[in-house]
């Protein structure tokens, strides 16, 4: 019997993985991996620190590398494997990355008189040029539109599409005169390998508009044109070039081109899925289902549950953003994160000469919970959930002079830990029940210290998905969807994902002993949390952390 | 005209120190420091970590043979130096540092039954067997003379005399039953040199009694027998073999004896001074006076202050002692401290591998003050003055992921000094005029970046003794002043500090725009001192470090 395929591609920072997997049983039969050409592992740096940007060049250069390793592998692997096998695509990328384009849907970045113009560019999820215009937005939005603040945590930040092209609307008017509208990355790809590019007709994913650009059916889409006008009429304009629906993953933009086919060995006319964020379908790769919370722990973490979208459900406090359709069809799409994980603890390792993350695991690993007596708080990168405040900062409490590195080092796994418990039980404050947590993410493969801490703080099981690929994995798995029974793929993504994903043997299991210490423990975070983190529970520290950073941006100022 | 000079004996932790001085100038011509032999560097050790002795052969052994090499030295390097030119002698030691002695006043440790019996030896300042013999004398005091608690900070210390002398009683019949009475080794050394230490008639210096025995004039001397009874009526009667009156540096114990001017080449006859500790000769050997603070910086701080005693001082809050004649006579001494200075300094670099003192002290003197956004708390061992609270421990704050040692280093020392703050005020609040600030010890020798945050966090001048060895200069001083103006000495401490001691001409100013900064800081470092050290000031966050503490020893106590 003919096996079936579906390609999943995987629009990372730094480079564009492909992925062919077996869509009776999720096997992976053939990976490609292709680093992007430009600027510095592919993000275009200038001497403006805040600006981060990709050429979208290495886009069309790294589907066709990156599909043509994958092939090769399969082949080889796979015995009785033929590219014609392959039938659907799906695609996830970074975002909010959006990009400029012309009347046709054309990269701005592709016209001559814009080779040299980062701001013709896609704009990268970690550009942090939109500051001022993000502070313009959500203090527009408290003030008239206090709904769309309401799906986003209370603050539209700087990373997201509308401060970006608010930003190049005011400063760079050859650009914004040039540009038909702005599109995601995660919509032009998809729309690149069917030829459906064109804004009138292009299809926007309701991932990145509902969790980047306020849309939301409640409103009827987009954000309305008098709110988009009070921040710039050109704005408007720009929205009123897009189609105002957008759609869910699982459903084709279209089929293969010729020309794509040709570059890929592909058949013409495969579904390609719509597009959709690397998040979003790590957890579809990771198992996600009503019950089920996907962290994704590296650097730092995203962390995503369902809610059916037919049950009641109210506006979450501190969440990032909680979209219809934005995972799964059908199901409410809720985002939380921590804005910093893997990348404290590299932090403490590459800064300090403390040891080797390996050395420090052991050492920390023979520690029992609260032994070391210290306390930290994981906010060296500020707070995403829930208190949604970037001007927080670490905190590290019980020093003596008897303190070993291996100590601060568990200290810091655990603040990770305890920030991880904290957005659980937000959700399930609010409703959400939490029955398993499945993790992914070079945390979650690598550090079994850290998985150990998280299950014994968090008092439940952590399970590591099956796969080491997730996103690519998610994606494939809509392009499978994409596909349908009838083409050999799937007709949902349920049946999809019971067939195609899974989690790993081994389980961390909490240790009753350490949990119940960690409580004690979670209740003295939970008092510094709420001390230095709100104006409630503040006693008389919360303004701490702020001036010390008012004091050190003057100071810098002053330099 | 003939010279003459003056000798310091400075018994430190682990060697004593002999020190020539000529008493016309301060000039040093002569030192020999003799390394204790027994034990760890001196430091008699046992299986309980908490347990410090040193065995009075050393302190014999070590007069003479520092004595020796102090006047070969002054020989060497005064032409016409004769060893019958000095004309008196002065003695410090650490402390308390008791010991127990036989009916003739000879130490136990040197009968040989007791000849490896600790507890016969003296009990180092350090040792800390004694904390529930601490803890139950405070709760005595407390309900019935709370009068001895405001002199000495509210709480009785685990390393002070009456705590030692009630856990021996506890634990070892034999030498309690042998002990006719207990000497502190500030006492015993004067008394060895002079042949004086029967305790019906030895010297009792009012510096070790009033600040670790509760000894004060207001209440005629000692702690009343009742009182001693209700903690043993043992230590009643050993208070009764020893004089009840205490008696001030400056005044002679007695003359050197034939023995001992034959053992060091000495004029017999010499006058030697009434002894006292360390700190506090040392803060004479740094000049002090009415409005001088000085701070011996070392691991720790010792914060000295002088008031006329005629003057009306009422009790402060949180200082370790308040005694009539400790440093100087005719003044009250006032005795405060930091737990840890440079052991916090040493503890980051050694601990951490962060880099070398010089290193870190080259990259954090290039910042700003404020500039890293960090703030710590100086309590990594606690806080002596002004919370008096053991169980407090370190924090830091104000962490990002660009944080580097070298600010982490910085924000320790600021602590340090905000710590020196807060003691200061703590003074001023009180009626006890700074005027000056003189620093001596380690970290003022050798750290030019810690003396110039200090100069910049207090906003005063940090002026450094001029000589480096000033216990062993104050000592020097207590000899001249003990021989007298008639037999060559002085008649007095305030000419022999005139003449003796000064400050170097490199004086650390501060800076304006630094301290206009570091008093944001301050306040901030206020807000987390007093929200984490006392109830007042707490909001809700006070508990947070004794729970980790509780947490701590539970989990360790159950390894």
């Amino acid at each position: 019997m003919a096996r079936h395929y579906a390609l999943g591609l995987d629009y990372g920072t730094n480079s564009v993985r492909a992925l062919i997997v077996d869509v009776s049983n999720g096997s992976e039969v053939g990976t490609g991996v292709w680093e992007y050409s430009q600027g510095n592992n592919g993000v275009i740096l200038t001497k403006n620190p805040n600006l981060a940007r990709q050429h979208p060049a290495d886009y069309v250069k790294g589907a066709e590398a990156s599909i043509k390793k994958a092939v090769q592998q399969a082949r080889r692997v796979s015995r009785g494997f033929a590219p014609a096998d392959i039938v659907g695509i799906g695609v996830d990328t970074t975002g909010s990355t959006p990009m400029p384009v012309d009347r046709q849907g054309q990269p701005l970045a592709f016209q001559k008189m814009f080779v040299k113009s980062p701001d013709a560019m896609a704009w990268l999820w970690k550009d942090h040029t939109s500051v001022a215009e993000a502070a313009e937005i959500t203090e527009l939005a408290a003030g008239i539109r206090p709904q769309y603040l309401a799906k986003c945590g209370g603050v539209y930040s700087s990373e997201w599409y509308f401060s970006k092209i608010l930003h190049c609307l005011r400063t760079n008017p050859a650009v914004s005169n040039a540009a038909h509208a702005w599109v995601e990355i995660a919509d032009w790809i998809p729309a690149m390998l069917t030829g459906t590019e064109n804004p009138d007709h292009i299809t926007v994913g309701v991932c990145a508009a509902g969790h980047k650009a306020m849309y939301n059916q409640q409103w009827g889409g987009f954000p309305d044109a008098e709110f988009l006008e009070q921040l710039d009429p050109r704005l408007a304009g720009l929205m009123m070039n897009l189609p105002s629906n957008a759609q869910p993953i699982g459903r084709p933009v279209g089929g293969l081109t010729k020309q794509w086919a040709r570059h890929t060995g592909l058949k013409e006319g495969t579904p390609v899925s719509v597009g959709a964020f690397d998040a979003h379908l790590g957890a579809v790769g990771a198992g996600i289902t009503t019950g089920t919370l996907v962290k994704i722990i590296g650097t730092s973490t995203c962390d995503i549950a369902v809610v059916p979208d037919d049950a009641p459900l109210q506006d979450i406090p501190g969440l990032c953003g909680i979209v219809d359709g934005s995972v799964l069809p059908g199901f409410f799409g809720l985002e939380a994160g921590q804005s910093a994980v893997g990348d404290i603890f590299n932090w403490f390792v590459n800064t300090g000469k403390n040891g080797t993350h390996e050395s420090l695991a052991k050492a920390a690993g023979r520690l029992k919970a609260g032994e070391s007596g210290l306390l930290a708080l994981d906010w060296n990168n500020g707070n995403r959930t829930i208190l949604v405040d970037q001007r927080l900062t670490g905190l590290l409490m019980g020093q003596t002079l008897h303190t070993t590195p291996a100590e601060i080092y568990r200290a810091l796994i655990e603040a990770t830990a305890f920030g991880a418990l904290t957005i659980i039980n937000r959700f399930e404050e609010y409703g959400v029940e939490i029955s398993q947590v499945v993790c992914c993410g070079g945390i979650a493969e690598k550090n079994d210290l850290a998985m150990q801490i998280y299950a014994d703080v968090i008092g439940r099981p952590m399970k590591i998905s099956k796969s080491s690929q997730t996103c690519a994995l998610g994606a494939a798995i809509a392009g499978g969807v994409a596909a349908g029974e009838a083409k050999g793929g799937h007709d949902g993504f349920e049946e999809a994902q019971k067939q195609m994903t899974g989690s790993r043997s081994r389980v961390f299991e909490p240790d009753p002993s350490a949990h119940a210490t960690y409580k004690s423990l979670y209740r003295l975070y939970r008092t510094l949390h709420d001390a230095f983190g709100t104006k409630d529970g503040s006693g008389n520290v919360h303004h701490v952390m702020k001036e010390l950073i008012a004091i050190r941006n003057q100071q810098r100022s002053n330099a």
